[in-house]
């Protein structure tokens, strides 16, 4: 019951603090992205491939979320875009106070685009609002179709799912549609798309969404200004 | 700090009932695994592989953990092996106190081998002893071969570790060795198996030294008797 209560609370004060990141972020009329899913389903793979299709037209800026290492802010930082790496040591999520000490270091005034990645881990992170606009989930076609009922939370609440390594699915002996349609049934407001970042199948449909819903972030903070 | 606090009692109290639970299995001659990977890096596939080469020599149980569905502990029970699914709702780990209930419902008496598999997550799991005998972890290849270092406190704890869907390693673009290499980092302990569920490879190293495990823990209780 302890335990409850202080986690309540917990919640509540993650909530104050990402109201605060919020205002941050649409105050710069920034889209800012929480991007969550277990671990090794192709979060910073994707974020590769988004940064160089994105990267001559729009300002972009990460922020990742590992237990430990830097090796995901390093691939970014490579690409030629600012990163911030937060390691959690063995906390199993970022939290919205986490992202706003890092925010006070790593300045994303006038960035379009801010992509937050999160700890590897399908359960812990849908919890915890950092203040973003969109929550984007990564689904790994490889760690099997049923996924989406196992951890129905992640995916109700996202706003965009990704199928990733759909490359892998005939080998996987996974049915894509099965996947879909289980993703489907958790949240059917949900956004889909199937994507290999390896071959790059479907990341166009990805991206076309991705610039429209940054310049509609960008247009309505004109309008509000 | 309340936090801090809280979990610290919370871990000790898990670890009071886990040596309760400890003490059953001991006392029972039986060896008691905790399975743990992250989300589908084939925790169920492997079981009922072991389950297939073990359940004519060997008296199994299964318990399972999830967040939501029965789906795995149907699939264990297909194969004729008594099965008790625990379902965490939005707890991402079992404790030793769901291990202890399930215990009380799911008679384990008389078992040589029961298994825990636990919920899909390469980081809470780890801090919850839940009185097995061995813990052993799954890494699914199709995840990077970096999994060791980003999740250091998973593979640090781990007795075994399984690296599974090798037979996807080509196609992942993932170097086999680079992985065990890191995994031997974190934790040279380890024993560690490269095996593929889906074409059987390697399973005949796993089997030959769970069968030594489950023997020389039943040659142990005989000798204690």
């Amino acid at each position: 019951m302890e335990r409850v209560t202080v986690q309540s609370n917990v919640l509540k004060a993650n909530q104050e603090t990402a109201a605060e990141n919020r205002r941050l972020f649409q105050g710069e009329g920034m889209l800012a992205i929480n991007l969550m899913s277990a671990p090794g389903a192709g979060k910073t793979t994707l974020l590769e491939a988004t940064i160089r299709r994105l990267r001559d037209r729009y300002r972009l800026g990460v922020i990742e979320g590992d237990l430990q290492t830097d090796l995901d802010a390093q691939r970014i930082r490579a690409l030629g875009v600012p990163s911030h790496q937060i390691t959690t040591g063995t906390v199993c999520h970022l939290d919205a106070r986490m992202v706003a000490r890092a925010l006070a270091e790593f300045p994303v005034q006038g960035l379009d685009l801010l992509v937050i990645e999160n700890v590897g881990n399908l359960i812990c992170p849908a919890s915890y609002d950092l203040g973003e606009s969109l929550r984007v989930v990564i689904c790994s076609v490889a760690e099997g179709a049923e996924k989406p009922k196992k951890y129905p939370v992640m995916f109700h609440k996202a706003d965009v799912v990704l199928l990733n390594k759909t490359d892998l699915a005939a080998a996987s002996g996974v049915d894509l549609r099965e996947l879909e349609t289980n993703v489907r049934e958790v949240n059917p407001k949900a956004t889909v798309f199937a994507v290999s970042c390896k071959s790059g199948a479907g990341l166009d449909n990805w991206l076309a969404w991705l610039r429209g819903a940054i310049e509609s972030c960008t247009t309505a903070d004109v309008a509000r200004r």
